[in-house]
């Protein structure tokens, strides 16, 4: 029996959250953990917190409760292992969509997330088209041609047959001026995002500027690795070039702003460079689906300005999935040393396996195939959508290139992002609202990032009609 | 033209190094990285560091210069990428065995590592025993089951059939009080230190007690997350359990001592369990090289006598591979938030098609076979190596346990390690001394760890023939 005196707190965190969030947690303070545990899951049981609603980052309900940040990260932990609650990258913990019964949250402490049956959030790929026939060919032709040394401990920089093959693609593709000499791979983007960060940060480096918008993910990587990290304003024509005295660094997305879908200026491309050129910062390129335009004018890296000012960063986790956790940098030559310094106290490499059958699926030109069928898929998805809601809800205006795997969705200056995120999830459809993204909370009118990537094919149809129905109930 | 005044330093690294070490360096302090880059290359070409030679950390040579640590890291980077010296794993930077002539050098900057003809260094199995084609059967029956959900970003502990397959596998063959909840895969056993000891350290602690005798490279990693690392004494009875307080946590290696060769003594590791639980340190248990013991002694994990107090790690490395990057953690279950949290900030998670390529290698029961073959293959190794020293050199003595991938072969007094290996570099046979995994200079007599897991079967009776032949120069 719990003897300790309670203390009462009601906290509502209306500076984070777009809609007011009304918490009220009973905490025991000799048994914090799990009294907040036990409060936030009485709160998701009663209803109190819909399906779908977001949680205050663990930093910020730990700074309202007065307690240790990893007592709210571990009661979260535990609230998404027993199905409670789910936490996806960059759009931070929720109350699951179809949350855990109470006696499965009992005995189970690893059930498997609870996913939506329809899901429109950025984001992500369509993870059912994944190539694994092709994939698995590549990978039998590599592993039984593979020299021994692929199974001991590797280069920091990864197979040479990799960064081979990726010098060759990114230069042909992406206009990347890259020798394989320059490349790392890694495992994922947000690791490369954690390598950049440490080592500038080794190297002194005191802050980095991040896009107003952008996932909340990659800020909290920056910010872990010790940096400061600064908002940039990001408008029509991509990031706005001020404000920048003091940053080591900026992190940008200039062929197609994520969420935003706007691209980085030419002159403001040329401007950042000289910035990074007068003062010794960097800039970080970060390609994530540079392969995705759907207009013929792709444009090509930034890096290629000066690959010396800029690192240049791209993923397979776009292109082909997430899961298999592969990315890879173009670094200028001073950042070769700290980079791999920093791998080295980490995780040494990314495995060798699926490098060397990355490899292969990229010379055999697998890869390239691969891209144009999923690039032909996209772009069908994404018309459809604008045809959608053209026909269906002709007011609403979609606003980006017509690009990657999203748009931004304008709402009516009435409506809020919550309500109809919290509408759709009634309906059993996943969205996601623009505020999730910003920075600092902003006088943005209110819009939805939809991301037509996610859905398998078969699905796609029935995601769009809800999307619209749900849409059309505000109007 | 270099117009900027030369400083010139001569430094002298006895402190560190078991021989003394003399390097000539100039240092133009306006190009600091390149001068020294250059120095040292003159210092290889001209032959004034050998062979084989061991270079200083690069903490300490940046400190005996005055320069920024990442100054001296990158210089190494350039000249390992160059050809002239090597790194590897938990012996730190040498002078390669086969440094790159000039023309080389110039031209490319990620030329392979020079690798030494015969190797009988410690740490690395047999690699050209990978099994190939069970592999890919594996990856094959994994992956055309496989769920969506795979390609997609994942749980932070890793995929829930592997995790289950360790689970079952760990308590049937290594005594392991676990379930599939606990475990968190890792990419390598590297990683899986740098996890906990960043999640120690943002829970507030302060110093970890790492073994008098280890991988460098180990209490490099602790040492990078911020914790003080400080050493424990080891015997013949393992780790001493004194000078324990204000330790958070203690990493042991209970099983086979690395490289001393030593079990941890059973009224040991209850004293070390008594401590845990009187202040709330945990013990860290590397398992690294559990399955492998001759004697048919297996000693089970420690992590069984108290799974709330003890870390359990276990590694693919030593059985299967080190190119794989896996391991596992076995946490307390107070940790598994705080491990995740750090996990979310650097690469989410271990990339998931090896994942599944492993649950199915365990679960078809050819985790187990190989296994089986690794050991007796790897016990006729040890065989050999015994029966062959005591034909050829009946003085000398191998210590340590009949098990894992390595022994230690005590020196005659009169011998320097450094000498042993440099005349064995000369022979093209790279050995290790038992030096080079001292945290301090030791008044330990001298000796090697000599390792019989790297050579192919092929070579081990030639790499055999050239120790012999090398230890019988000095008698």
């Amino acid at each position: 029996v719990d003897r300790a005196p309670r203390v009462r707190s009601n906290i509502t965190v209306q500076q984070w959250a777009n809609s007011g969030l009304d918490l009220h947690v009973e905490l025991n303070r000799a048994h914090l953990r799990e009294s907040l545990e036990r409060s936030l899951r009485e709160t998701v049981q009663s209803g109190r917190l819909g399906a779908g609603a977001l949680l205050p980052p663990s930093r910020t309900l730990a700074g309202d409760l007065g307690v240790a940040r990893n007592t709210v990260a571990e009661a979260y932990a535990q609230l998404v292992a027993e199905g409670w609650l789910t936490a996806r990258q960059g759009s931070g913990t929720r109350v699951a969509l179809h949350p855990a019964g109470p006696a499965a949250a009992a005995g189970r402490r690893a059930g498997p997330e609870p996913v939506a049956r329809y899901d429109l959030r950025p984001g992500f790929p369509d993870v059912t088209a994944f190539p694994r026939g092709e994939w698995l060919s590549s990978a039998r032709s590599a592993l039984m041609r593979a020299p021994a040394d692929v199974f001991g401990y590797g280069d920091g920089r990864g197979r040479p047959e990799l960064r081979a093959a990726l010098a060759a693609y990114l230069a042909r593709a992406r206009g990347v001026r890259v020798s394989a000499d320059s490349v790392v791979v890694c495992s994922g983007f947000s690791q490369a995002l954690w390598l950049l960060g440490s080592a500038l940060r080794a190297e002194g480096g005191k802050a980095v500027g991040v896009e107003s918008h952008g996932h909340r993910l990659h800020r909290e990587v920056l910010a872990g690795t010790g940096l400061a990290v600064r908002g940039l304003r990001v408008d029509d024509h991509g990031a706005r070039p001020e404000g920048l005295e003091g940053l080591d660094a900026v992190l940008l997305t200039p062929a197609h702003q994520f969420p935003l879908g706007v691209a980085l200026d030419p002159g403001r491309r040329t401007q950042l460079v000289k910035w990074a050129a007068s003062t010794g910062a960097v800039v970080i390129e970060d390609d994530y689906d540079g392969e995705f335009r759907y207009d013929r004018r792709a444009v090509g890296a930034m890096q290629a300005l000066s690959p010396e000012l800029v690192v240049y960063a791209g993923t397979a986790s776009k292109t082909l999935a997430p899961g298999l956790r592969l990315a890879w940098l173009v670094l200028p030559a001073r950042l070769v040393g700290p980079v791999l310094e920093q791998r080295l106290l980490t995780d040494l490499h990314t495995g060798a396996l699926d490098q060397l059958t990355m490899a292969e699926f990229i010379n055999s030109g697998r890869y390239d195939r691969h891209v144009r069928r999923a690039r032909l898929s996209y772009r069908r998805r994404r018309d459809r959508l604008v045809a959608t809601l053209a026909r269906r809800l002709p007011d609403m205006a979609l606003r980006g290139l017509p690009a990657g795997l999203h748009a931004v969705l304008e709402l009516p200056e009435s409506a809020t992002e919550a309500e109809v995120v919290a509408r759709a999830a009634a309906r059993g459809l996943a969205l996601e609202g623009l505020g999730s993204y910003a920075m600092a909370p902003d006088a943005s009118p209110p819009a939805l990032v939809v991301g037509y990537g996610t859905p398998p094919a078969h699905a796609y149809t029935s995601a769009l009609a809800r999307l619209c129905t749900t849409l059309a109930e505000h109007d």
